[in-house]
């Protein structure tokens, strides 16, 4: 027996869950590696891992311009061939130029940056920021992340003062944030979406949960929204962003906004917490001065799709001085984010323009992989409304259906036989039968007596859908 | 005033640090800043980042062969014209070969990988391991990481089960480690390197800090080692490293072997912790089955020096597996390491073979960096032996030289007038008077009484050299 065993680790990480990558998503790869190995008779032929946001595993194809200019900062020397690159390759001169203007920034992408991402490349953002919202943005202030992911955990390991201290987080949420709020031992403070209302902000179910807590003796000190949602893909409108703001500004809870959906749009449009803030800060002088908010972004998501380059930002507005230095200081620790996932967060923010080289095949491409997902959102969303005992509202946002399934009795009881929440044994059994991997909607928090799940609508075709059509008239019929 | 101040952050975080990016770093952008936009007469025209090893900020050109699978990678359209790729560009048929294959692999580098890594990269890292020791290696028990930080970040949250756990950290040490306790709020057990025996580890040191922790209360379960050292550039001996694993199966702690300078290696040759286990294990059946060892190595050293791609992995030996099933359980949160980071890994542990295409241009690199190093480091050392009051051991190994300064009381006391250590005090009126920025000695720890300094041997040239040589004359003449 060696010294570590289950009981004696770090009890705050073990409690830790993360349902996206548990269970089911292991079955799945052992299911894949059956299939390409032929040793297993499996009633398909092809394993879609719809669990989890990642385009391009699902076969979307990189934007050409961003990996033209990445193919340029990993190899310099290609800048030395010019003419082949551009008469022999097709590289456009815009290409060229930003991969020189990205090498004079960083030097080489294999040399560490500050600790807080390439100062140029801050500067880009601040100015995608400006654009956006139509409000100025500090360099200073913005700090390139390896992902989203890793700004949300330096976020809250700086937020996390006691065990007492709490994050308001929404219920269904991406289960990162309870996941790090368990590790660093705070406490998770769930307020529930309104699924009645599309799976917008209820500020009365904010106001009660951040009552309980309070009367329970837990300093909530931020709250997190995620928009557009996930797994919801809910998409708030600018009146539920202002209303938000006005709770954190009256109770002094820092504002963390996971924005990384905020090109994935379908109905309305994006109100960005920075810029709502701004706005009531014109209109009402003095008010809300004192809002702590913190935005992040990602080149995981949106049209962009590059889950596995690991690149990010967040953006800190009101944020004392002293607790800035802090954050630089823990980011150090791990050095920065990598250094050729900072270049793309740059051409993600500022990608080619009208009358650029570049612009018209970035345009078709950048527009294809909307249209695309939008075709498949629909589809995906009108075979769940034939589904016996599936609801599903419209598709608003992000890469997320997330519908709520009725079961009969019979199947509650089988998954209690299993020793199973009845939406892991559904999913499990949907698994098992059509390769198609989903993540019951207990991994991201329901309401009590509520079942759902979530699933991607990223895989091409839409064979897949009809198998879990198929799937769940034969899963009803057997348990009804 | 907002929510967050100083105060009522997270006090481990508030508590640690890092000096390696602390306040002489900072100094020195500002510095390097004012020179770039030319408001200052400074007595220097470039600063010199001899603080960190990252040897391409400080020119070192990246392995050509690396960096030409690395551009495919990135725009796999460039294989649809492997006839400019090689008759245009001077690719070898090995470089495309290679890019072909990780492709296959891992799908697109812009696609989440499995959250341990891309399974044939673990496959191929295994298969290096097992030329490296001699004795075979699994690739089920691999992790890759974001750097060798981001895996030394996963072992000790894992290790961190109550403020009493303690973990063995050597003095001086890489503030990485004694920051990272701290975060956790673990215990950190420091134990003295003994500078008269070439900063090797003395068994009698490590005894006497381990015995007087547990008396004192501390769950000591784990000792980590940096071998090659860093600070110091100690290159063990089989004999220490055999030492060390009995001690750590004697009394059932963890071995973490911070390896990532394996490779920089001038003194004798390097002897990795695994291998000297699995001899061990075969001289001795059953006696060392229970070892649990986890072994950590990076793309950002060695002659490498990929820093900003932060690739890295880690090798777990006789962990318990629901210990594993937990750090698969974290890793997962964060996702995976950075794809095109991964893809280098594989590079590293697999380069160019004799008789292979690429392996000519390889070897010639691969050998001027390991000479440039090597001879720089005898310059630099050969300085030093000529400073008043500066002792420095032969160099051996990794990337730093850490020499003693004894420097006069006249001098002390104007540290202690400005709030500083003598060391820092010495380090930053280095800095203002020649640009060059080295970290005290007080930011990796040394034997109450003793200063340090750490410095690089990466920059170019030896202009920067006698720099240092004159300040410090002109130092000593002022307070002697």
């Amino acid at each position: 027996m060696g010294r570590l065993n289950i009981n004696n680790i770090n009890p705050h990480v073990r409690a830790a869950e993360y349902a996206v990558r548990g269970e089911l998503a292991v079955k799945s790869e052992e299911l894949r590696a059956q299939l390409s190995k032929g040793t297993a008779s499996l009633p398909f032929d092809q394993v879609i891992s719809a669990n989890i946001g990642n385009p391009q595993q699902l076969d979307q194809k990189p934007i050409t311009f961003f990996r033209q200019v990445l193919s340029l900062l990993e190899n310099p020397q290609l800048l030395e061939k010019e003419d082949v690159l551009i008469n022999g390759l097709g590289y456009k001169t815009d290409v060229v130029e930003r991969a020189k203007w990205l090498l004079k920034n960083c030097g080489s992408v294999g040399a560490y940056s500050a600790s807080s991402g390439v100062y140029a490349i801050k500067e880009s953002i601040a100015k995608f920021l400006e654009r956006r919202d139509g409000f100025p943005a500090n360099p200073a202030n913005i700090y390139l992340s390896a992902g989203a992911s890793s700004g949300v955990n330096t976020l809250l390991h700086i937020l996390a003062e006691s065990p007492k201290s709490g994050v308001l987080v929404p219920i269904p949420q991406y289960p990162l944030y309870t996941a790090t709020l368990s590790v660093l031992n705070a406490t998770c403070v769930p307020y529930y979406l309104d699924e009645s209302k599309a799976w917008g902000t209820d500020l009365e179910a904010i106001r009660s949960s951040y009552e309980k807590a309070k009367s329970e003796g837990v300093d909530v000190r931020c709250i997190v929204i995620i928009n557009p949602g996930n797994p919801t893909g809910a998409s708030l409108s600018e009146a539920d962003v202002r209303a938000v703001i006005d709770f954190a500004s009256k109770e002094k809870l820092v504002i963390m906004a996971d924005e990384v959906y905020q090109t994935n749009v379908f109905i309305g449009q994006f109100h960005s917490f920075k810029g709502v803030l701004r706005k009531l800060q014109q209109e009402n002088p003095g008010k809300y001065d004192d809002v702590e908010l913190a935005s992040l972004h990602s080149v995981s998501k949106g049209m962009v799709g590059e889950c596995g380059h690991r690149g990010g930002y967040f953006e800190l507005v009101g944020f004392d001085a002293e607790v800035e230095a802090t954050i630089y200081k823990f980011v150090s620790i791990m050095l920065c984010a990598p250094v050729i996932g900072q270049c793309l967060v740059e051409l993600m923010v500022n990608p080619p323009q009208p009358g650029e080289p570049s612009f018209e095949l970035y345009d078709k491409e950048y527009n294809g992989i909307a249209n695309g997902l939008r075709e498949r959102a629909n589809a995906l969303h009108k075979a769940f409304e034939q589904m016996e005992g599936v609801e599903c509202g419209e598709p608003q946002g992000a890469m997320y259906l997330f519908p709520t399934i009725t079961l009969p009795q019979k199947a509650i009881d089988a998954a209690a036989a299993e020793g199973r929440k009845p939406d892991e044994f559904y999913c499990m059994r949907l698994l098992e039968a059509t390769g198609v991997c989903v993540v019951p909607g207990s991994g991201f928090g329901q309401r009590e007596g509520t079942l759902h799940f979530r699933t991607t609508f990223l895989a091409p075709g839409t064979e897949w859908v009809s198998r879990i059509t198929k799937f769940h008239q034969e899963f009803m019929d057997k348990y009804r």
